[in-house]
């Protein structure tokens, strides 16, 4: 086990007591099998109610880089690729999921890991004012992360201008939530579950690095945007036998504002720990207002702090500087972010 | 919830209690990701041991279906398909998944939901004497369930001979365990975990319907069988962030025996209620010696059990009648057995 | 080079001399690309005028496989599957191309290499009234030869059966015309090519083995059945940069009836040798009027035959019998049909 | 019919006239179908002859995506991904049929359409010394094109290099030779085609631009490099059933010299026309010694030569130039090169 201080990640921990609690209580009742029961009723309508969109559709799945493969394959038409930023978790991290699902990953460039509407506006003009363009493949979606894989935010008029151009280009936009709960705890966002339900052609609210064991909830908010998604599911192996099992944790996530609580625990601890960073003079590679700090440090800091803390490792800029990520969770607890703060 | 006597199928209830008290042992104490951990290797130790192959790998995967897809096209190359009963799971229930993949179900005729050896030397023959088989695809892979989707057992010696006429023709031997645990448990089973290392390449064990959450446990006896397949697993979208998740449910079935107990009660509970069926005089459709049994109820008998009785409806061979399923599992109720007898 | 009687086949020479010199003719003009030439625009509007389908989409591609499992791939959802005769071309000799573009072969009980109506009645019934259709694959299409792979045909009053309850069930119908050209010349066929375009959403018009050096033509009846089929083409590999040599094939065969020609031709060469056969009170394995001949031969037959022709194993039913096949085409020669009859 | 200069490119005629009286040689004598001919057999020889590669298998597909989704699907494992340059026709060209068989094509920048071994080796140690490598895509084989998309060459030592660290890599080496007759003909060129068989995994000598109505010759060095090419061939659509009639083309063009006559011509035309244009002070935008010749022309230049000239546009780079592709090929007159040069 490991004794330093936990702070590689955010999916280290199992889930939030609440969410064990409530699967000891159903535990040996009987359900209705592949998500037709009662709880993965009651989740759905809460989700929708949370979004503000009572005709959606919710599916949930095991996790993240599933739910991007089957999303986008379902989405796509045969001859249409994605657009995503270089830094796009689907474009790099998911051994080729994409593409295994027979789609073209077309990466664009990106700034603190986001994509610009003007970025996206001139790819969409250049495939539209291309005169071999049906000899190429056609941008049938954007994918865009909330919060990115760099921690930062897409602000509520840039969603709103890329869902904009998006749609007037044809193409569907999809946003990985895989870390939602720290956009939404974020003082500094201003994107809600209801935005992102107006603005989005589907989305995830991520529940695996968010409070729960394992499990995504995908809403597309207008109803049969992927007819036949159930059999999808099943059809790529993403169907748990047991889907009562990832319902009752979105419920419990959705009950009593659970799944806020865990995204302001994880950014309350990050905030702590940016603030003493920041008092005691450390550079950051990325300025991320979310649950992830990317500190750039030096030779000395880099061999002081990786003796005690746990952090990941992320890009070495040059022979004397490391760039390694350090994020809180829901699980975080206080002791160790004070234990971290008195290492710096 | 449902009132009615829960026998509809063996993955209604959550997951074994020793199960849930491990899951909440280690909830809050961080874990290395995707089945790096500790725990998950250990679960891989105890699973070589109990199959008698010190140098399997071992993979956790989340269900059936996906297991099945993950492995068999991993196994196939490009221009091979899959030997399978016409009643197997592969065939039949999986939405396309295998040839979502990419490849042919070669659906056999079966009896009692087994393939014989006779069927598949045929099979294999004709393939091999065929003038055009360039042209064709080639069998790469024999695919069984033990046990089967009728609750059929293989014996030892008709395994024996599947494996030597499977290897003989260049093919690889894959076996479907989701139910395997009442295969072990089954007294006039002679098929033991080390058995199937030794005569297959490739098996799983399964644990959504045998006291897990949910998760099944990959096995390919000699190592190296499928390279990358962590990679292969990511890349179909089958590997969990925190895959200590799975890896603790199966460390705790591999200890103490608690696989062979989840066996075994659902053994017991079937074999009171077969009892008592024979008994009453009911009729079989199949002589299924595992947790299903499959009844053919007349018109009467019919309306009299589903009116109390939760039964998995499985064909109606003609007006007057009709198969039910009913099955037992680890979280059979005495008490739903006693008063499921009494309503017979 | 063959010394036998040729009747192996029906693709076994170039192309008709009309088509050849017609590529002599245009060989040093330079042509526009990927079949946006004018030649294929004559191609395709001759083409539009012979199925009484002004609005048609017609498409070139290079063989017959090839076609299948692009149109096949291009009209499914993900989740569809695609019903064909056991018998099917698609379902044995195409060494799993459906299943390598991600769809299921759902094959049904055939008589003559035909499907019937009831037959494909109740196959859509059994999956509409399954509970557990959502976790099966959905039929999309219908897919039926015409003439069949035992040359036999399809009445008009056949396929509009079949055209109406296909519909109905929300499918497609898609003919494959390998051999079109022998079914159209046949005496006893009454569906002509504005029949097939009434009743299909798709179908090709056989080109390598009715005259063409390679090349089949796609018919959309309706106008963007699948929106982007030239993109789809292209990605399939299937575009060929010299498109114009394909159309030009098919406008030479759409000229002056040279397509029904070629059909002519084999099929009056096919009746001299049936009622020879007749004569000789040889036995027909299956009663077939166009251009393949199934001759049910006893060992003395075979030996003498064989030594002589060419012909096509089919199979052997029993030891004292073999099925062979004789085919004639728009190029067998007169002295051939003489010496085969001669031999007889 | 095109009455400008036809300039736009090199697949714009049909074959050469010795292919068309080869092919009407032989019509109307039968021939064994799928390629197994003799005169495909004696192409397959006289191109191991002329490879120096007496063991090497070789194949006969239409075209040119074709033959690159093919091969390099083929020479894959389902986790890997191949190396391309940005400006690679697997990159941009090809509607994503690479993605379209699930595998990603990484790009690689590149100079003049090159990737030089450096970008190479860096490409392989970022994946090699990535701690992450099993989430990411596995480089497994490295595509280059011979003459590239720009017209420019590999050197001998280049190709030597890159070959070298490609293996050393465990990847495979492909090489795209569309228009491998005018890399062969020119007089910078120091790669033979012997080199290609000892240097390469794969590569295919390009028939389709270089003299052939359709057709590449895939050329596999070692034998048994893809077992079962041919089903695969035959699984992907690419199997023409009268391969005799690619046979035929290969055969005729390496009989007497014929490819190196057909590169020869072009290369001496493109020499005319580089050698005005540099005379007249026209702008290459790249130098490239093969049949391509990119031209950077300013609005004047632009709107004469267009009005007379059938080029390619190629790019537009600001508001006051554009660069324009001239093409010649085997088949370009020479009373057309006259008209060009005076137009200059």
């Amino acid at each position: 086990m490991n004794q330093k201080l936990p702070f590689a990640s955010d999916y280290q921990e199992g889930a939030h007591p609440d969410i064990l609690k409530a699967l000891a209580d159903i535990n040996l009742t009987p359900h209705a099998g592949y998500g037709t029961d009662e709880i993965s009723a009651s989740a759905r309508e809460k989700i929708r109610a949370a979004c503000n969109a009572p005709r959606a559709d919710v599916f949930f799945l095991a996790g993240g880089t599933q739910t991007n493969a089957v999303v986008i394959s379902a989405c796509l038409k045969p001859y249409q690729g994605v657009f995503a930023a270089e830094s796009g978790h689907v474009s790099l991290h998911e051994a080729g999921a994409i593409e295994h699902g027979g789609h073209k990953v077309m990466t664009l460039p990106q700034k603190d890991g986001k994509l610009s509407a003007e970025t996206l506006r001139k790819a969409f003009a250049t495939f539209e004012q291309d005169e071999n363009k049906e000899h190429m493949v056609m941008p049938g979606m954007v994918y865009l992360s909330q919060p990115t894989e760099y921690g930062t935010l897409y602000s509520l008029s840039e969603l709103k201008e890329i869902s904009r151009l998006t749609h007037a280009a044809g193409a569907l936009l999809y946003v990985d939530g895989a870390r939602l709960a720290y956009a939404l705890a974020c003082p500094s966002n201003d994107v809600s579950l209801a935005d992102l339900a107006e603005l989005c052609d589907a989305f995830y609210i991520g529940g695996t690095k968010c409070g729960a064991l394992f499990g995504e909830a995908v809403v597309f908010p207008q109803p049969d945007t992927v007819p036949h998604f159930f059999t999808i599911i099943k059809q790529n192996g993403a169907l748990l036998a047991k889907g009562f099992v990832t319902g009752l944790q979105f419920d419990t996530l959705f009950t009593d504002g659970l799944y806020e609580r865990c995204g302001q625990h994880a950014i309350a601890a990050a905030k702590r720990i940016r603030d003493a960073l920041t008092e005691k003079h450390y550079t950051f590679a990325i300025d991320s207002p979310t649950n992830q700090l990317f500190l750039l440090l030096d030779r000395e800091q880099e061999a002081r702090l990786t003796e005690a803390v746990d952090m990941s490792f992320w890009e070495r800029p040059d022979e004397e500087h490391v760039i390694m990520r350090i994020a809180s969770s829901w699980a975080t607890k206080d002791e160790d972010v004070d234990a971290l703060i008195a290492l710096l």
